[in-house]
């Protein structure tokens, strides 16, 4: 019934918006040396999601954003250490280790021998590239795409490339609005990993998603009995 | 002979060098508020080179640089509004209309009458997905390929997914480093655009170049003519 499986990688295979919301924890501290409350930074997502036009999505747009409105909220008042310390975040964040979530191991051993597996991941190329060299999960893989969005189009290419028919691909992630929707748009098979940390930009409140590809499990522990469920694998 | 021509895009295709001259002056102008003249931003370059191991090529890269290298060169005095300069010339940067080189046009429908061209290009993933899809000379290719570094081992991953034996290859691009060495190495052709404008880290003046399989032109537009002379296309 389907040919291929995919997965996102940041907070669908490994630990990444929590780094994220350390780094905003840091960010607030810094600010709260000049007067200013976390009230202050509630903007500080719109700000984020304007600068992704230029920045695109991952580590540097994200302390670039940062350093833009930390100046602006300031009033030019914050100090160029306290810049410094947020490029010097900027640098941990990319070298950080990669953490990958528990039963991801045995669910891709499993999966891949059943069936070829793509990852589909966005932010920068680079640290998306060191994140999956080191993963130790690329042998399970049989390619991989970094991509600077996700939209419907841009999935569009990569099943036009590789060939594959929209309903004969299933796509796991924890992002609504990025792993999901858009697939389930093209006619294809989606499963949300449900409980999984999310950024608030990632979701999509809005939808309603009684659709017949839509599969849902809180986390990827669940993954294996879902697809045996949904008669993808015999069990 | 060959099977498959690959081009460079930066520097190569469009211009692109001129724009981190024009962001590097800027950045003088502002140091020298500071006293600091040119020969202070000397080692520049290198801080630059040394912060690619985490932030890779592109603006993003060249601009947190710009960023760090200015408060640490600036004893922390550097204010916090020529920081939010830096910020805009880097969206300023982003957001450039793509300025494509004189012939390349013509040389491009020409060749993919004959070849299946594909591009190879490092940096930002938006930012050369955005500066490609504006060129007008997407027509043109059938394989792009953003990298976060041109190595060997990149470039032979490349060749192995497309099925392509590297002594069938041939690529043309500005910069020594990454579009000629690594090529050569490998058993490939490689076509110099000499006389292009190229940043200093791409150069390689240390390597003989009398091999086989180099090819060297001033130009863009000497490339269809060097094409003919090296027996890839008739006349």
């Amino acid at each position: 019934m389907i040919d291929w499986i995919a997965f996102d990688a940041d907070d669908t295979l490994w630990k990444n918006e929590e780094y994220y919301l350390e780094g905003r924890d840091r960010f607030l501290e810094i600010l709260q040396k000049y007067g200013l409350g976390t009230a202050d930074i509630e903007n500080f997502d719109k700000f984020e999601v304007e600068n992704i036009q230029y920045f695109g999505y991952g580590v540097m747009s994200f302390v670039l954003s940062m350093i833009e409105i930390g100046i602006e909220m300031t009033e030019e008042k914050i100090s160029p250490s306290d810049i410094q310390k947020l490029i010097h975040l900027a640098k941990e964040m990319l070298s950080h280790e990669v953490e990958v979530f528990e039963g991801v191991n045995h669910l891709l051993e499993n999966l891949s021998a059943e069936y070829p597996l793509m990852l589909i991941t966005k932010g920068d190329l680079l640290h998306q590239q060191r994140k999956f060299a080191v993963s130790g999960l690329a042998q399970y893989f049989r390619a991989v795409e970094v991509v600077s969005d996700k939209s419907p189009g841009v999935y569009e290419g990569i099943l036009n490339r590789y060939n594959i028919e929209p309903e004969r691909f299933l796509m796991i992630g924890n992002s609504l609005r990025s792993d999901i929707l858009p697939i389930l748009e093209l006619g294809g098979w989606a499963m949300h990993l449900a409980g999984h940390p999310t950024w608030s930009h990632e979701d999509d409140p809005t939808n309603h998603l009684d659709q017949e590809r839509y599969l849902e499990v809180e986390g990827i522990s669940m993954v294996l009995d879902k697809l045996v469920e949904a008669g993808f694998l015999s069990r």
